[in-house]
């Protein structure tokens, strides 16, 4: 029925995520409650919800209020005004349909990286090619890499990254940036003051930063046609009403950002003590996890598991566990005595 | 850059839809406050919200909270379990996203109907017929109905919709069933029962029933390769948790329901007496809005606008005008004395 379409749904339920506390009680049944799920990187300070008006709930979002959300976007993340930009109802959403909007490709993904960028590609039976650095990426015609890397944090230059996106732009090719950890990294951490340019399509994730996963906002900017395609394909009120007034007071809220940047970066250098305590070398991460690598890495992360503490692991790096803040001191006290 | 992808950004922003409060604000800057809004087809009763967690704002939906969801929908919608069946950010999603998942067909949309229909096929360049009934849809390869239809509530019976796609699925066709409006108009407005049926899918809203059109959240059940399709095409988190914990809570409300049915039932009545009082001929509807008809439906259309009320006109059918249901007595009297 469905012409050069492929299932990826198989891929995708094989995919291991971090926050699934599902998981976590089959595979720790006895530990302790309430859990400490670190296994995210999600922010654990929330920004407050605002008040929601009981129009969010019960209307459709006006076309206009979805607009000016956009706008209040872009202002935040250093884009300019003017730069195509679409809301959606969380980046997944973006990283899944994109594959099935420009059909299969040459793909090389900089990793290790977050796994539903392969998968949303090998759906679509894209020739996919997991590379090291940009220089591997040759020959691609589509070119994805998150920035700064999740798990690893590795930041590739913006300047270099709008340079690379020129020659492959020039072959008709395509850069995917997924910035959905530089929020809270620094304005050098993003390419959003360059767009927008032709060929680059950059991803923002809003419930990371805000911690607020559940009320599914992301974005995508840059080029305009992508930016098109994308907004017809969703349709108009893709964006539920929880999520536009939540976004619009924090993506206005300049303050906050800069207060949360501060505040987590003493929690990050921790988190850092706390998993060196644990055994764990630093290789490297962003203000909202670290990641620790080990010989024993497999074995700490049954051990923490036991006592109810849930991090990240991966399949094909067994050595490395990544871990995301705790929420209160309740949970950093576990954390530093298990 | 998106080879075969036609831009429907233009198309989509000139269908007119009810519900925009800010577009009846530019049409009538005098009319008295606060708007009675008519034009859409959403429950004015909405369900009580349950009380939220935490997670749901701050955390992502658990993979398992989404599959019990689907079931608890199956169950409401009276499909037999087992059947496909995907959650989304709303039905419409859902519509904009199947032709760009099944690429440029014949297609034939039984209308007048909802115009996204037919704008998300012209913007993969599909053949696109308005077609007055299954008969004519011969030679199409996908046939388009909104059942119970919006805005005239023409039924096809969902017995000869069964027959129908057999024919079409032997032909490798595809016949969608937007089943927007059945909820309340009893057992035999839904194909459900019959599903699954190999080329047969169809669409349900939870937001026009349940009052709450803000939440988005929409469902696609039936042939499990376009089921499939639509949830790989929108990754695993496409359903915000407000989303899921009031479907959790309504789709499981079959006393709701039935109560609900029989009191739109005697506002339903209600509402064509008042229509008739302005003059209009009542040609069709469900329990969720009505149709009349009149030589004089545009001046009767600016008459209630100044009057603060606004209703459904639709630029092809001048004569027609739909009416949803008044939330309260204050509205009610002021249709009634408009």
């Amino acid at each position: 029925m469905i012409a050069g379409s492929h299932n990826t749904s198989a891929v995708s339920a094989a995919i291991e995520h971090g926050g699934s506390l599902a998981i976590a009680e089959r595979l720790f049944p006895g530990a302790p409650r309430p859990w400490i799920d670190l296994s995210t990187g999600i922010n654990p300070h929330a920004y407050p919800l605002p008040a929601f008006s009981a129009a969010a709930f019960t209307r459709l979002p006006e076309p206009g209020d979805i607009t000016r959300l956009e706008q209040v976007a872009l202002a935040a993340y250093g884009a300019p005004s003017g730069t195509p930009i679409v809301a959606a109802p969380g980046t997944q959403v973006l990283i899944s349909l994109l594959p099935r909007l420009l059909g299969s490709r040459q793909v090389a993904i900089l990793g290790p990286t977050y796994a539903e960028h392969a998968a949303g590609w090998q759906g679509v039976g894209a020739d996919v090619r997991l590379v090291a650095g940009l220089e591997a990426a040759a020959g691609a015609d589509v070119v994805v890499l998150v920035n700064p890397n999740n798990p690893d944090g590795r930041l590739v230059p913006p300047a270099q990254l709008a340079g690379f996106a020129a020659t492959l732009a020039a072959k008709g090719g395509l850069l995917l940036v997924d910035e959905a950890f530089a929020d809270l990294e620094g304005k050098g951490a993003t390419i959003a003051p360059f767009l927008p340019v032709p060929g680059v399509l950059v991803l923002r994730s809003f419930g990371k930063t805000y911690g607020l996963a559940g009320v599914r906002l992301g974005f995508a900017m840059g080029d305009e046609a992508l930016v098109d395609a994308l907004r017809a394909a969703m349709g108009p009120w893709a964006v539920a009403g929880p999520a536009l007034e939540a976004g619009l007071a924090a993506l206005a809220d300049e303050g906050w950002r800069r207060q949360m940047t501060l505040r987590l970066e003493s929690e990050a250098a921790r988190l850092d003590a706390a998993m060196e305590r644990l055994g764990l070398k630093i290789v490297g991460g962003t203000r909202l996890y670290r990641l620790g690598e080990a010989e024993g890495a497999p074995a700490l992360f049954k051990r923490l598991g036991k006592a109810g503490i849930l991090v990240r692991r991966f399949s094909d790096q067994p050595r490395r566990l990544r871990l995301g803040l705790p929420a209160d001191e309740a949970g950093w006290q576990r954390l530093e005595s298990a």
